[in-house]
């Protein structure tokens, strides 16, 4: 423990803990250690990196193999420069770092401590694990059926083969104390500190508390109009058909609204414009060794015709199936409920009111089952499908998931509003769906993790000395990512917008419950989870397909909806064709609308765009100058800047484009209106 | 006529024709030579630049204010270089030419006589005359209200203020009769010959024609199937319903397939990958100087929410009142005919024979001359809107143009259609649009130019000397760019694709009436029109999207007819409700199988994915090898590739994504049909 021992002497802080299984060989240990030591022109990754002490430790019960990794700050900074990091640059706009000219960022002062957050160092440091490559070891020594080839990744080695069992960063324990107290402890008058939770966390699960956060205050004024609503009258479906008009827009403009926010804050975060870096292969990737057409690195390659072929032949009929299972289930349900009700009906007794409870209790129970096996079979398949990419792997986790989850929650509720066509049974039931999910959630987020976590969170809180803290921290559970945070929210959204026209307080239930969930999930982040590694997102990604995929369903289900209620159909006492007619046609005219606000509205604020296309016109006059003062193309000179920003042309060609098509389908609305 | 009067002597061919109205004043027309000739250190283009000769001329009848335009061959290759032009590699990709390794390119022989073509050269000349900016002037010499400032395009300031009237390209004799030849004079057993077109008048055209015979190839297989359906039962809607499906996966299909031969066919032309230069300002924009706040340059500053203002307070009122009119005429055609109908059906005389007609024939000219207008009208607004960028000005042109045609030709098939609901009628009138107006098209497009050209093409292709030859192409017709020739096919795809339900043989004449576009347009091209500039495309642009619109809405209307023909109703004899649902059901189905298919189809075909990628990532290794040995961020040493092909990820990214959007609509779908 030379160097890393204590933070406070030498100036360099241990970043990231690497676990290897407690039976791992003596000659691996030296041997990993050794590489990620040695020099950059070795090979290397340079960096420092030394063993937990196990002093006043029971080594027969815990591992030994518990190791702390760290940099010298011209390593990380060099490393900065590698990944392309944005920082701010003195004038204001964000700039990918170089060493060069590190002198103009604005945040870097003297020799560049603090110029990095703890989080992108982590994240540094993980690039650099994570690129170091096998030279000419032909395996693991020490575990021959761990297979190397020049070039493979020597963590993802590692962890596919079990040998390297956990990587994560270290919590820092005074910043961690200051950002609850910001976050949640105090009683807020302001919101969320989102630049400090991406200082702390990275951007991607800022963005996810940023949507949040965005996605309660958008539903403010819905909950508000919901109330008035119910308010006045409960019966009046005038009102209904208002409010459903009003929340189907809604919907698409704060959708629309987001991009331009996500892209504001990813700008000012530098994850906007910033290069993505190669990824490498996903731990469990396999396939015959060839070599990558792109890079003429040698690579397992896997035929992506297999791929699909898995894909399209296995993992989409087996999802189907279950499909077809879940909604057979939900099929049995109805049909037993029907039958207790005949039974208590026929003659009402004791056993036979508590008979009518037991099918929604045995079909609510089938259902947590069926979701939870589903859950690992989606998994297991998913890495069957043999992704080469993590984010291709989590895509298609996420669809898979995604929509067994849409079926099993609203097919009950699709069910009764389109084949009974019982709007007061569907009110009844949406409002207790909404309620009861609600409250399991909030009891399984909040209050079981507070319950649990209590003793550890006070220990954690204490001055702890840095190796109990690791091996705190190695006990604690894994963070899994943003995936079932965003899925709860997306099924509050299809609560929200599916049926908007039958249950305006919806709303008001989701807004309730998201400020809950705010506090919950920043308490389960600072206090039941390692800390995970920040991932430099630009966006919310697939989920904002899924949102909007998913108000563009609301926008059918809805005008479905409306035309089924009796006060709508009086409007057409003689003609059924015609009500169905208006339906279609607004139904129509709606979707148009959608598609148009979507290509209306850009995606990123002019104000930067503007800076964008004078950072790419400053790069392109740059090389230009340059090419000139190098080669001798023509005589050296000093001229008019005459030329080329391809991000200007291309912002407004496309904003032209969109403006063309917007008008064009306006038109067609307008003509067919007409 | 030093330099440029001999096209073998010197081997310096005149490529582009300047021509300055005649009453210009001397002084302007020596400081314009000078400014082109100047050396570029002194701000000037660095071209050759002559009169043309006006021997045995009449100088009170003709111009004598011709310029003939040159350049060396250096300053081409270096002009090359600017612009970033693509030629391919040694290695069989495409890539941006530079001229320190000029010697890599696979065309490049010697000092590189002949590895631009003459069109590219052309193209640059452009690209260098209309970058010539003022320098401490403040107007043009002569004239004291053509203001000029620092920056300012010479060239746009002139042709805004009519001094120079022409600028265009010279033609090559010689190689122009070699096309001519391939293209329409052979009796031809192969296609067209798209790289001599691309060759001869750049990318744009090649683009269109490759189009053109793309859309004509995939027609054929319905024009087969729709003779077949005519064959044998005019009346049996079986047939027509199979047909009409058919059609609109076709439409869909062909649409998705031609995005990715236009990548494939601009990959080769290098235009894909190509940046953009930067647009100049469009000679008639104004506004008020300030700074543009990307490129820090005085330009004239047009606030962009005025123009908002004026296009949807003025235009877009204005456009609609326009189709509102064309409407309204249209019901009085259709009341006209009424009442001669009815006349003629009270006591039908040969008068009342001939005054059938009346109505049609008054329709048909009022159809032309409101089309004339318009045209005019739409010009004139969108000169008005003051858009900055040509682009920008030719995208709201064509969206202006395009939905008062779309409505003046269909207008009446809808009402026919979905008003009077007489299919039957609606067939007769199909027919008789599609005929008619193919026959006037090909009669204004091919004999008649063919006719009025016999003469002027005989003298064209003899062998003229170069003076005779400028001033027979300054007098030739000005060839006004794509949009006509787009237009038409957009219509005649209206028309096959509209109610191909009603009418499988429209097909069938469509590809009859290409085949003879094709030859006529050739022709057209060759003989008829000065020579176009190039124009380096990388798609059909807004058409495009024009084409998929179409296909969306002939969808809509085609499941509608087929919903309302008599024999898909007999299956549904009690319930009108339960045809509509399934109307509505299927035609849901088709649109989401649309958008399916265009995520599913990758727009770019995969080996040229690949090369794309490949270029990315040996750029990105080049700049960080460079880096590397540069600065002294880390030290000096040579290590094994660690990084970062953006493209790469974003293509497996984007299309996980994709794949991910793609399963889900096609669960949720099956889950409906469920």
């Amino acid at each position: 423990m030379e160097v890393l021992g204590t933070r406070c002497g030498s100036g360099i802080i241990p970043l990231v803990v690497l676990v290897l299984s407690p039976d791992t060989q003596e000659e691996t240990v030296s041997w990993l250690l050794r590489r990620i030591r040695e020099k950059q022109q070795d090979g290397g990754a340079e960096l420092l990196v030394d063993q937990l002490s196990s002093e006043d430790v029971d080594e027969e019960k815990e591992n030994s193999n518990i190791f702390l990794v760290a940099a010298s700050r011209q390593r990380l900074l060099s490393g900065a420069e590698d990944l392309g990091l944005f920082k701010e640059f003195n004038d204001g706009s964000m700039r990918g770092y170089t060493c060069v000219n590190s002198h103009n960022f604005k945040e870097f002062h003297g020799d560049g401590d603090g110029f990095l957050s703890m989080a992108e160092c982590q994240y540094i440091i993980k690039h650099e694990l994570e690129t170091l490559r096998a030279k000419d070891e032909t395996h693991v020594p020490g575990y021959t059926q761990a297979k190397l080839y020049p070039g493979k990744s020597i963590i993802r080695r590692l962890q596919s083969k079990r040998i390297l069992t956990q990587m994560f960063p270290l919590h820092d324990k005074e910043e961690l104390k200051r950002l609850s107290f910001k976050w949640y402890k105090k009683v807020k008058t302001s919101l969320q500190p989102l630049d400090d939770i991406r200082h702390y966390y990275g951007e991607g699960l800022a963005l996810y508390f940023g949507f949040l956060e965005y996605f309660t205050m958008a539903l403010v004024p819905l909950a508000f109009i919901g109330m008035l609503c119910c308010q006045f009258d409960w019966k009046n479906y005038d009102k209904y058909v208002f409010f459903a008009v009003f929340n189907l827009i809604w919907c698409t403009v704060i959708l629309e609204l987001w991009k331009r926010c996500s892209a504001s804050l990813a700008y000012h975060w530098g994850t906007l414009s910033r290069k993505k870096v190669f990824e490498e292969p996903r731990p469990g990737f396999h396939g015959i060794l060839g070599f990558n057409p792109v890079t003429g690195r040698e690579e397992p390659l896997y035929p992506s015709a297999k791929r699909q072929l898995r894909i399209y032949l296995v993992s989409l009929p087996f999802v189907l199936l279950c499909l077809y299972l879940s909604l057979y289930v939900m099929m049995i349900y109805f049909e037993m409920e029907g039958w207790t009700l005949m039974l208590h009906d026929r003659e009402p007794t004791f056993w036979t009111t508590i008979l009518l409870f037991i099918p929604g209790i045995i079909y609510a129970v089938v259902i947590e089952v069926m979701n939870l096996i589903y859950r690992y079979a989606a998994e297991f398949l998913t890495e069957w499908e043999n992704h080469r990419l993590e984010s291709s792997y989590q895509n298609h986790l996420v669809l898979k998931v995604l929509v067994f989850n849409f079926l099993n929650c609203f097919a009950s509720l699709f069910y009764i509003a389109f084949i009974l066509q019982d709007l007061v049974l569907l009110r009844q039931n949406l409002a207790t769906l909404l309620i009861t999910s609600q409250i399991i959630n909030q009891f399984i987020e909040a209050f079981l993790p507070y319950w649990l976590q209590r003793g550890r969170n006070k220990t954690m809180m204490n001055e702890l000395p840095l190796n109990a803290q690791v091996r705190l921290e190695t006990n604690m559970n894994t963070y899994l990512g943003t995936f079932d945070d965003y899925l709860e929210l997306f099924l509050l959204f299809g609560y929200v917008s599916l049926f908007s026209s039958v249950y305006p307080l919806a709303a008001v239930f989701v807004v309730l419950n998201n400020i809950t969930e705010i506090y919950s999930d920043a308490f389960k982040m600072c206090n039941v989870f390692k800390r995970p590694f920040s991932d430099p997102a630009a966006n919310i990604g697939i989920w904002q397909l899924a949102f909007e995929a998913m108000s563009v369903i609301a926008i059918v289900t809805n005008c479905t909806l409306i035309s089924m209620s009796p006060h709508v159909r009086a409007y057409f006492p003689d003609s059924q064709m015609h009500l169905m007619l208006w339906t279609v046609a607004i139904e129509h005219g709606l979707l148009a609308f959608k598609f148009i606000l979507a290509f209306l509205v850009p995606d990123v604020p002019k104000h930067i765009q503007i800076k964008l296309a004078r950072l790419d016109f400053e790069s392109m006059e740059a090389l230009k100058k340059k090419r000139r003062s190098n080669f001798l193309c023509v005589s050296k000179q000093q001229q008019n800047p005459r030329e080329v920003h391809r991000r200007v042309v291309h912002h407004f060609v496309y904003a032209s484009l969109q403006k063309a098509l917007t008008e064009f389908v306006v038109m067609y609305m307008l003509v067919c209106v007409v």
